[in-house]
């Protein structure tokens, strides 16, 4: 079993989680974010589509991972657990009108002494489904559910060494990837076969860099998808004049680097290209007042101050805290470089920038994945800053 | 804007919706699962990782699409519904500690004329938080919530013969991916190189027929990580005597042909070998025992008699209903192949048979995606039926 961190790594998590659930009075935590599972015990399995959690009783070393009998195994090949700190409900609760996995679940929690305490659960994880949180009040009603809400995703958002040199990876990943779509997108080429080339850049990796399945799939919309943030290709040929969105990301170790490009192929028309300069231009400043003490905010101003002065509105959020996930998302829920949230940067906080506009009938991307340091910022990924045009 | 089916097929699916509907007593139904979704719309976007829904009003012939404002344009782009039918919540309400997309569609319901009526929710929908349906109750303390269960997925148990073409285009993909692996999978070869190429294929497609990213990823795991029933590669060669479970699937609009077996670099242990002999005589049994009339228990009992008489047991299912899917699961969560459940089969239902067994340290896979037919079965997937044996 070879793990991505030395287990005093996932001791120190443990120890800051548990730390705030004290805070919070919390006894003991059940996690069902599947990032939360990997980022405090290692898990990494494609479980997720039946009920899973990790438990973490305050004042424990180990937290227990509980899930599906076939998944049993992967826990022990995958997690830094004991044995005894992974058990599983029945087979036959999978998918039964009459029995649910989370009322073994409370069982559980009753054999760990929680029956009657406070139980941190993750109300807006989206594998905590309102059954999921019917069932434990059911059986456990002497038990006070609290929402822990974002309380592990919060310990993510400052990245440790080790998990920075994944990231940095991921990204090399993600450059190549954005390499393989610049050279795949082209006149008479069919669209799905220029998203397979993507797909299998992204997984095989580069430079003996393993990749992994990211938790978007890669996005690429042609011409009046792009208007649209989350369409991908469709059954077609490039032709000239198409312009394409790309919204990849390199995955290692379940870290990701995001990063989105515009392509045109051909000249593009003129009001995408002036729209692309501002983009690049905000951007960039956007980029340059990232540094320690500047408030998530104070990005997403710096943002606005040189877009609006070419003219430019955007609504949407300017980035938000990137790092490990799982489908359906590699954001991270916490800190989002938009007005208002005057969250203040940390070294070692990383975040996909992403300027996103979609319009009536068109759209544009541009993103960096981005690490704060002790001074300024470092830009994991590395790929041309500009409006792509390819031969068209 | 090419929908894969007729308008009229659409408004079919409506029609038996809200039969059911108005025979459960529900005014109306708010909807989560995307699988669901896409199904009665033809929305089709990575945007589940945000809370979104279909609302569908008993009586009226068109539903609504809700969701996060830069989605409605792929909302207007991918279904058959009028604009007024599309709305959004504000983009301000994303990832927000003090508010919640819900709240919104709350007043969408309001505003529909159910505020004070009974409104079915997928209750164990993965994308149904706990929250989410915290804040409907909330806001609608006059509506009566109804878990829904599975009403959708039950309607798309018995496919249309569109559906069913749609499948066997999806199966087609799959043999082909099945055939990559066969080729990747080689002494000195890394594991994240097959698995890329076989990702490749998946979106490539095959015969002109165009792939999509499927439900699971691909799950390509060697050796003892076979053990486990949702692991991937690692980063390794391929060494002679390697084994290596492959469960893969096609996908085409969405829906989906699952396809698993299991490999061997040069000879097999005689375990293992006696094992695969074991399940390929059940399967055929198995599958034999396919027609309209016999209860899927039937099946699965068919499967044991065999199994049982090599002397080996397998605890969990035998399968389960396939389809239209999203991640994180391709399957339907409705008749399952297994003791216990005695529904009848019926022409066009579509399973996806799969024998995997996962032991101390080794595991072995088998499946085929199959439709039942007027007299018996149809194989939608093609490819041989055996434990496969590659140079090593």
């Amino acid at each position: 079993m070879a793990l991505p961190f030395d287990r005093s790594e996932y001791a120190a998590r443990i120890a800051a989680v548990e730390q705030e659930m004290a805070r919070r009075g919390l006894d003991a935590l059940l996690i069902s974010d599947p990032a939360n599972m990997n980022y405090l015990t290692g898990y990494d399995g494609w479980s997720y589509y039946v009920p899973q959690a990790v438990v973490v009783v305050g004042g424990e070393e180990q937290p227990y991972w509980f899930g599906r009998p076939q998944d049993a195994n992967g826990a022990r090949l995958t997690t830094w657990l004991d044995d005894e700190h992974i058990s599983s409900y029945p087979e036959t609760h999978i998918h039964q009108p009459d029995r649910h996995p989370m009322d073994v679940a409370a069982q559980l929690l009753e054999r760990l002494g929680c029956g009657a305490k406070t139980i941190g659960v993750e109300m807006d994880a989206c594998y905590f489904s309102a059954q999921a949180y019917a069932r434990l009040t059911q059986h456990l009603p002497n038990a006070q559910f609290q929402d822990a809400k974002l309380l592990v995703n919060w310990k993510r958002l400052v990245k440790s060494p080790a998990e920075l040199d994944l990231m940095r990876k991921a990204a090399r990943i993600a450059d190549h990837a954005m390499d393989v779509a610049r050279r795949s997108i082209a006149v008479g080429r069919r669209e799905s076969d220029a998203a397979a080339a993507v797909y299998r850049a992204e997984i095989s990796g580069v430079d003996g860099i393993m990749g992994d399945y990211t938790a978007l799939a890669p996005l690429m919309p042609s011409n009046e998808r792009t208007s649209a943030s989350h369409l991908s290709v469709v059954d077609r040929r490039y032709a000239a004049g198409d312009r394409v969105t790309v919204e990849l990301a390199g995955c290692h170790q379940r870290y990701h680097a995001p990063l989105a490009r515009t392509f045109s192929l051909g000249k593009p028309p003129a009001r995408l290209a002036d729209l692309a300069a501002a983009v690049v231009e905000a951007m960039d400043s956007a980029l340059a007042a990232v540094r320690p003490g500047t408030s998530c905010a104070g990005v997403e101003a710096a943002w606005r101050r040189v877009f609006t002065r070419h003219g430019y509105e955007k609504d949407s959020r300017l980035g938000y805290a990137v790092g490990l996930g799982y489908p359906p998302d590699w954001g991270e829920h916490t800190a989002n470089l938009r007005a208002g949230d005057e969250r203040v940067l940390w070294p070692n906080m990383t975040f996909h920038m992403i300027a996103g506009m979609w319009f009536d009938d068109y759209g544009i991307e541009l993103s960096e994945t981005i690490a704060v340091t002790e001074t300024g910022v470092e830009v994991l990924t590395n790929f041309e800053r500009d409006l792509l045009v390819v031969e068209g």
